[in-house]
């Protein structure tokens, strides 16, 4: 590490000095109205993680992927084809679909209050005894569309009308992992955690390792903390990995691998641990032999879903000698994940007194001034010198 | 049904071509501002059904109605006379009863804070160790009165200080119904429904059989769609009548009447089934053989309590032989309400889009566009065309 | 009682003649934006009564207050010293404690996250890793502070920067009960009570007794309602008392004593019962032989936490023979408390009404005139007289 002039580098990334830097202030985890602007300018404008292709595997399948205020419909239209529609029947209003998941029988998306029906592509087909021409066309009244993107299996969706595309709002992504071939991993378990704090402490917790030693006692022996480091990251990409101390090691309650390796992942990737967050709402953790990815679904300033999924290959899945290894390394996650949301949830309560105006980021914290830049260019703010 | 530069005829009354017309904004279901403003100029100034007379037999009797924040006690003061007041003490402001019904003892009313008390008109008997002349007056200190106004048994209530007159208001329904004699029916059956929707998606559901052949297989059979019609309306009430198909038939899970028919019903009203809706909050359904109405009481903007009552003949109720024909009422009417509410929650769901702005009616949903003009009305609102 | 030119006298003390004053407008228990102003101007700014010196009996032992967004840690620095400080560590402004109560190890307060840690008078002892200069300053980041005042074992807590001296805020309370030597008391027994009603209405009923003969008909027997007497009161402190009827009486379900005079209570106290309001949050009843008290804890405009104690001599707490004594004064004031609460709540509810504007005080309510302008004051409002 060479530090010079305010600045350091490590391994060729430039970064400021950090040390005294100061946090967002609270009322960014407990306004209202700050929430409602995040709604509108971040979860309402930005690609979204939606949900694994495979979750919807047939043509006509279909899973609910809720965002805040809007219920969309994410279905698979054809072999490769993936469409995202709000489910909003466009005669008056009426939500479409209740269930979580399904099939549309032959096909057709009908509208249960006056039969309204609509076509996988989004089309009307017939409305029943309306007249085309008071101002009612039949050909304006598909259903509203979302933007839909399959990177690797992961669907990701995007509610505004005109987004910037994927792969420039993703560059850094779109073939960062391609050895782990993830398109052809499922998921081999899930755990919904409900927690009380804001989105943005989840994703600050997961960039930083200074609190490591103290919280996590089992992850600091397996991957050491001097070790994390971050990666050129670039739009709503930040990422990073730490070294496995232990050869074909992994992430599980003994350190040991809970499978072959995934995909073609070889060479340093193979004792390395990387964690990715993918801007605002998934963090992405492919280990050499496993993905584990958090979807987080913000509730309300102080409230988040955050659903846990760990991806193995199908054969893995299948195998029941790695049942053991699978076991293991959701007991490990979910044992490290706990740990993190205690804290996450103590720093939503004390960020919303008074006092607290802003904290202090320590050098091993720097990557969280990039995030909380990343939300203030998102809503237009800039802090004021006096917010301190 | 004749049809002609923009308008039609059908049975005499003169409607607009309205395909393609636009319904209210989602915002009109959703928007705590609006629900707010619907209280104040709806709820608290128009004419709104409270209760049966039958409910409160007694000289002395009582019953308590909640309107939003208002509590009122509606009591029987004399043999035909009731009163209606402000559950509240005039000294300091401590509500009077709590219990939902009841009678009072010797005619009195009483504060339990400080044992100030009142007559049946309302009128302050006692106050213990006040002394007149210091700003104080016991003539002043009669209970704040609501108006009452009795219709065939029905006790309507008025919380504005002046009101319009009921006979003015409710015109089109004060003679309508005499042949029921109405007043002499009894609740033979209450069913309590808590909704989560729109108090006006369950007028706008009860005024268009539009869904009837999607929602409702039985009630169309019963009842063909096409027969569905509407009466000249004024006012508050907006009613009409679909045909029954079978000869002395009635709403029920058989088709066939629940008992004889009441009053002095007689020619083609036995084969007609009549719906009007009193606006806002009294949904009147009389059979033949007996009335159904729903009593609705907003809870918020997303959020009511619909009471259903069935009333018939104290003699049909008494006789064991009519049973099984108003279990069959009930149940009919029970699995019809089920399918409507049913549907009114996905549109209060759906409509919360953004992306929903305004849908359009089709010719059988013409009586909504009054229905959305009578709120507009009411607010002093104006539907901009950029609202679509 | 002298009664001349709109002013009277009772045991020297100068009262406005207030039959028909007005109370303070229903929107003062109700309103959100009245609730915050007083969270921000009385809670956030006077004196509070926090917990008891005995409840953090040794040097490490701590104890959370909770007012309403600011979670307070109150510990025992020194064998007669207490401190208090906001619960948030100054790195990133997690809460630091979350255990109700509970000692501190080493005497050092650690944060969960990344392990900062305070010494027991506040100083930040060590923060890894973190290096000084860049805008971070050791010094600097000690916890931050609020104000404790020990009295007679009555822990006070101020978190305003720069408070009024306890002892001129609280000039009446200061050396008034010093025969009861209330430092030496000890909880006997606690009742938590959560009521549905403003915190104003409690600390009104404590202050009359015009309500006690109808509501209270036992305690009205120990102690005359005509006896009611309020003392000199200034600042904060607002106080009377009642006479006891009979010799070396009590307030217990047979009126006698349930212990021996507490200190050296002797004179016309052992006759009397003492009504202190110590503004906002404290109302401290001193008997003869014991001493009740409540802490309200305002959870909003409509809901309160009542926390009642009854304070014993040790050597009483420990005797055999005084067990039912303390029971039966627990069960006296647990019935007495009971029958406040529910008229308290109804109070709540009636002044909800748009119909209630203001109510009229009697001559027995004189003192809630004077406890309306302390609120008054402390918001700087002024009641216009178009609000009746």
């Amino acid at each position: 590490m060479n530090e010079s002039q305010g600045r350091f580098t490590k391994r060729g990334v430039d970064y400021p000095i950090i040390d005294g830097m100061r946090t967002l202030p609270g009322r960014y985890y407990h306004s209202r109205d700050i929430y409602a602007e995040e709604v509108e300018k971040i979860f309402y404008k930005f690609w979204l993680f939606g949900l694994r292709a495979e979750q919807i595997p047939e043509i006509g399948d279909y899973q609910l992927v809720q965002i805040e205020d809007e219920s969309i419909i994410v279905l698979r239209q054809k072999e490769d084809v993936f469409k995202a529609f709000f489910n909003v029947c466009r005669h008056r209003g009426t939500k479409l679909c209740t269930e979580p998941k399904g099939r549309f029988d032959q096909n057709l998306i009908q509208c249960p209050y006056h039969a309204w029906t609509y076509r996988l592509d989004g089309r009307l087909q017939s409305a029943p005894l309306m007249k085309e021409g008071h101002g009612f066309e039949k050909a304006k009244c598909s259903l509203h569309e979302a933007h839909v993107y399959n990177w690797d299996g992961f669907l990701f969706l995007n509610l505004d009308r005109n987004p910037e595309p994927f792969e420039v709002r993703m560059e850094a992504l779109v073939n960062k992992f391609r050895e782990w071939e993830m398109s052809k991993l499922r998921i081999a378990h899930h755990i919904r955690y409900e927690l009380n704090c804001n989105w943005k402490l989840i994703l600050q917790n997961y960039q930083e390792c200074y609190h490591c030693p103290g919280v996590h006692p089992l992850l600091s022996q397996w991957t050491p903390v001097h070790s994390a480091q971050h990666d050129y990251s670039k739009g709503a990409v930040i990422g990073g990995f730490m070294d496995l101390t232990r050869e074909r090691g992994s992430m599980t309650m003994d350190g040991s691998a809970a499978g072959p390796p995934v995909g073609c992942v070889g060479g340093e990737d193979l004792q390395r641990i990387y964690y990715y967050s993918v801007f605002p709402n998934l963090l992405l953790t492919p280990h050499p032999d496993f993905v584990m990815y958090h979807h987080i679904i913000p509730q309300g300033p102080g409230k988040i879903i955050n659903d846990c999924y760990w991806l193995f290959h199908p054969d893995t899945i299948k195998d029941s000698k790695s049942q053991e290894g699978i076991r293991s390394a959701v007991e490990f996650w979910d044992l490290t994940n706990r740990q993190d949301w205690q804290v996450c949830e103590q720093m939503q309560q004390g960020t919303k007194s008074k006092r607290f105006t802003r904290g202090y980021y320590s050098g091993r914290e720097d990557v969280l001034l990039t995030l909380d830049h990343e939300v203030l260019k998102a809503l237009g703010h800039t802090i004021e010198d006096g917010d301190d």
